[in-house]
């Protein structure tokens, strides 16, 4: 696996509504094509902090692939905007696997709802609870992360900390991801998950958080990963609050420091007394 | 067309910070099938306010169809979540031209950036600009609207302003969209104006403003709407920047009340003197 950063921002100049020149940043956008086996998948685009991460990740969310083993290596070259992935035996049927074209909320990643919601069936998410004081950790760390929105705006922001029972005042980031679309975010967190945790099976005690809406992608997502808590600064959508209800996955939006809406599972939340 | 309107908000219970039951609003979001002369083309989410302008506005935008002349009738079935789309003469290549797969930062409505910027290339914009006092009244405008933001939260808005040289102290509003997807709310607008303006002339002096960031899928749709000025409260990408400079579209970002910044085609702003 390569480790290709790119600058993650651009100086430009703009004129403000007094008609003066202002130098500032905008988040960077490239285009990135995924070769899966010399065949062209599809182009992300992307700020570009993990490529690597995020193309394992769009793999794995896609459900293109079942296991990391099944990958050899991703090669990332900015120079011509490609990832090659070369798996070890090949994606059975990729052709027909991702023909089917969903444009969903969250935007256009390809599962359809329907299939999503019965393929859903079987799983059962880790039986683990967070506590409201963890809850608070978890939405002044992303307050306080130095981050790209910060110095130019524009990009979606995704993390992932522990949040164990044995430390019920606080909450520990693992890593914090940004991406002008917060699907390449979480993919590249998922990518990332895979890298420490091969057999995935680490997603209890695991709250996933997002700047985004909780659709039912956002969703989805969190429950491949096996995180049966997200939360989210935004709010939620009905397709999101279904799966979420389904899945007895919380979902945890409008946080802000000690504030928040408990949208699904509340049993997984420790109340405290107030 | 039939005029499927539906429930634009659901009822639904939270648990707050204290533990106590709140009840609030969330959007709706429903899946809607669309099929083209009996095939299946794309599921889309969506809010369900103006289903039959979005099935629309999605053909014209994907560059499906060329003209409304091609469309016999949308009729659009909450029931079984379907859009039946009847044309005259069949599209031409639909399998092919419908094949290639990007998901871009605005989200995965699939045109290719580089074939993009290409096919722009032809693009001339109407030569109308915006005075900053009509800026002023969009922002104002939009703040004031009465929508499902307001009361759910989660979702996109989406207008078409009409900015005469004539009436410099002023726009006027001619339509505002809402949907859980930003490009659902601008390709409802494409639709609306299609069915206002069947031969797409009416793209000068008109301003288009989305609450969403300015990212190339936003300029691209603007310059195929033939708008040469875009605002939106939220930043820009450096794709949508990149676009933008290349069409000569006017991008105005982070436009509240009096304050904006125009990352594009400054000339297209009549510069009040302060």
């Amino acid at each position: 696996m390569t480790q290709s950063h790119a600058p993650l921002v651009r100086e430009v100049i703009a004129v403000d509504e007094h008609g003066q020149n202002r130098t500032l940043f905008i988040p960077a956008e490239r285009a990135l094509t995924v070769y899966v086996d010399k065949r062209e998948l599809v182009t992300l685009m992307t700020l570009g902090a993990h490529p690597e991460w995020l193309v394992l990740g769009y793999l794995r969310n896609q459900r293109l692939v079942d296991s990391i083993a099944e990958i050899e290596s991703i090669t990332v070259d900015w120079e011509v905007g490609a990832a090659a992935v070369k798996t070890r035996h090949g994606i059975t049927d990729i052709e027909k696997r991702t023909e089917k074209r969903v444009v969903t909320t969250g935007c256009g990643q390809g599962s359809l709802f329907g299939d999503l919601m019965g393929a859903f069936d079987s799983v059962t998410l880790p039986d683990s609870k967070v506590t409201q004081a963890q809850l608070e950790t978890i939405t002044n760390a992303i307050r306080l992360q130095d981050s790209v929105y910060k110095q130019a705006g524009s990009v979606h922001g995704c993390a992932l900390f522990s949040a164990l029972p044995e430390s019920p005042e606080t909450a520990e980031q693992l890593i914090f991801v940004e991406d002008v679309g917060r699907h390449n975010a979480i993919d590249t967190i998922a990518g990332w998950m895979w890298l420490q945790d091969p057999k995935n099976v680490q997603g209890a005690n695991k709250v996933f958080y997002t700047t985004g809406r909780l659709t039912s992608e956002m969703v989805m997502k969190s429950a491949q990963m096996g995180i049966p808590v997200v939360v989210s600064r935004s709010g939620m959508t009905e397709m999101g609050l279904a799966l979420a209800q389904k899945l007895n996955l919380c979902a945890i939006g409008r946080a802000t420091n000690k504030r928040f809406l408990c949208f699904s599972a509340p049993e997984r939340v420790f109340w405290q007394q107030i």
